[in-house]
């Protein structure tokens, strides 16, 4: 039920186009992944989803947990069915957020004691945590627990995660192995390390070694420059094995995602669209758009002609510049929804001239016309 | 380019059928007309409500003078373009958002001056003032301004505001035949009076004399109980010229619909389908629910089975219960869409109901299953 095959590859760049099979359908890569974080990608439909052709959308092991429970999601059926998503779906360990949105207790090789960011209640985390609630929401991708560091950071604290991440990689495998369906879900390694090159090489060789079917890239975009990133992505991309997928943890910029699909990367997920469309800060094919500066009370043209969204092609900027300002729903609705879709779109015509053999261009024109304070990213 | 047709009568009830032809399409009554307070059903988009049969919908003329303002609209081309509706428009005339809303500072005959709810500036509001905001806004529909009362009201208060909605549906009638687009806009007439017999009695004989295409039923759903309600709608059946639709404002409790079907009303409108919607309220064939109630946490059925709406198509009880606990925007809006469509619903199965010569079955059999405390209304 699970396999990936590359049908094209940049000459030029390390771009690739592949298609990933999972047990809810085939998706086709490089792939951008919308997030849902409490079982709904905020303030989107399931049908608006498909809509999009959001082809895998991203659930949070830790806000599940918390909110409505493993067990309200077990007897559902799934998060699938919870949910009614037909489609893929991935589930992060609930790492990410033990060490950004919870209150932490204490982290040992064993496991992490926090305290949840919605009522204080004290939470026990460990891979074997994490393995159980990703087999009760039954994604069709699981993540290995990890310990991601935010930037910058010590090598010696950067070394430390590295190593318990390394370690919680082998326990999540064997746990997962024996209780999870095999058949029906597969688990991701995770490679840690920060931008120090010598731990993200360490890291993924360690990661390799245990052995997953696909592998992702963690701790980037938590502070660092984008040269930064890149630079890591360059060393990773000629140490990660070539014929497996590989997914950018947690980046959705758009420069971001094309900059990291010239680098390999086959999968990306980030809150940033629809966060961002929420605040009516939106992505269009020229750079970043302030829907609610006055400049757009009277434009009443499409936020973006090149955009084939239900927003763009329905409604003008000054309504969506009123909505905003206005805080109605349909306001976050509408912004969110071009988000995603731009999003999900510049990753389809990334696929489109890796197949057509014409990426390089395509990334040039995409740098050359994006226009954007890098500085002012999320 | 207005017309309305009676198609069938009730023989045993004032409910009838009618068809209502407007510059944006025919109207079949009875019919629920959802409220688009700042250019947009709150959380819904115009092909939503175009899915769940949404014949015309309200705009505020008060809230839309305020944001995002006449020029702007102005500038759009009138509220259809500006929101993208390609349907009919009603627009109130600003009086009650004035009364309920606005700091009041000044009522005179001459006109109204209070502050804005918004930002405080002072406003000047009459009846000239709302025709040429109405002109602006396009609407197919446009009301007089009027002077409305909360109940419980004295006799003298209740008098004192029908004779001078009398005067102003005197200046607005006259007013607007002479600056508005008579050919595409048809202006009503609002009955005010409260509860008192003989002052309802005398406006609807005022208003009627000074003569409009349609007339309203102001000042109910204002504090009174179902029983006065109903009484003051008996009243009026017997004095309200048949030809001509009924509207009354401010009324979408469903068993007050289903009443006021049965005493000749066409047109009703309510912000509750959308703002009890977000709060987790939510009205089926039998009644009320509380969707954040706990009994829901792990109800794995549909909403209302015999509900014909994506909400009750295709998500659960559980997860409806889910998204309004966390304040998902989707919570809201599958809330809101399913009120809406039940509330259409209603209407809809009434004017069938009418036609089948059955409605005192239909209103029987309604008022039998629908369960509901009407204290708790609001």
């Amino acid at each position: 039920m699970f396999e990936f095959n590359i049908i094209a590859e940049c000459s030029r760049t390390g771009a690739r186009a592949g298609e990933l099979t999972t047990p809810h359908g085939i998706i086709n890569t490089p792939v951008f992944m919308p997030v849902g974080t409490l079982a709904t990608v905020k303030s989107m439909s399931s049908r608006e989803l498909e809509e999009i052709n959001s082809q895998i959308i991203l659930g949070n092991t830790y806000h599940l947990y918390l909110r409505p429970g493993s067990e309200i999601i077990s007897k559902a059926g799934g998060l699938h069915k919870f949910m009614n998503w037909s489609r893929p779906i991935l589930t992060d360990s609930g790492g990410f957020q033990v060490f950004s949105l919870a209150k932490l207790q204490k982290i040992t090789d064993e496991n992490v004691i926090c305290r949840s960011h919605i009522d204080g209640s004290l939470l026990i985390m460990s891979p074997e945590w994490s393995m159980d609630m990703q087999r009760v929401l039954a994604s069709d991708i699981a993540m290995c627990f990890d310990q991601c560091s935010e930037l910058p950071a010590t090598h010696e604290k950067l070394e430390e995660a590295l190593n318990r991440t390394t370690l919680w990689a082998e326990r999540s495998k064997e746990y997962f192995l024996s209780h999870n369906d095999v058949n029906n879900q597969a688990l991701f390694g995770i490679i840690q390390g920060g931008t120090c090159d010598d731990l993200r090489e360490r890291s993924a060789h360690e990661i390799i070694n245990i052995g997953f079917p696909g592998y992702a890239i963690g701790g980037l975009s938590v502070g660092e420059s984008h040269e930064a990133m890149y630079h890591t992505l360059d060393i990773l991309n000629n140490i990660m094995p070539p014929n497996k997928p590989r997914y950018l943890m947690g980046v959705g910029y758009p420069l971001n995602i094309i900059e990291g699909i010239a680098r390999g990367v086959d999968m990306f997920d980030c809150v940033m669209p629809t966060r961002n469309g929420r605040n009516g800060t939106l992505f269009i094919s020229s750079g970043r758009v302030n829907i609610k500066n006055k400049n757009n009370a009277e434009d009443f043209t499409s936020l973006d002609p090149e955009c084939d969204c239900y927003t763009c092609r329905n409604f003008t900027r000054a309504y969506l510049r009123h909505l905003s300002m206005c805080g109605e729903i349909l306001g976050a609705r509408l912004c969110s929804w071009h988000n995603l879709r731009f999003t999900v779109r510049i990753a389809e015509q990334a696929r489109e001239a890796i197949i057509a053999g014409k990426f390089p261009e395509f990334l040039e024109r995409f740098n050359a016309k994006f226009h954007d304070n890098p500085q002012t990213q999320n």
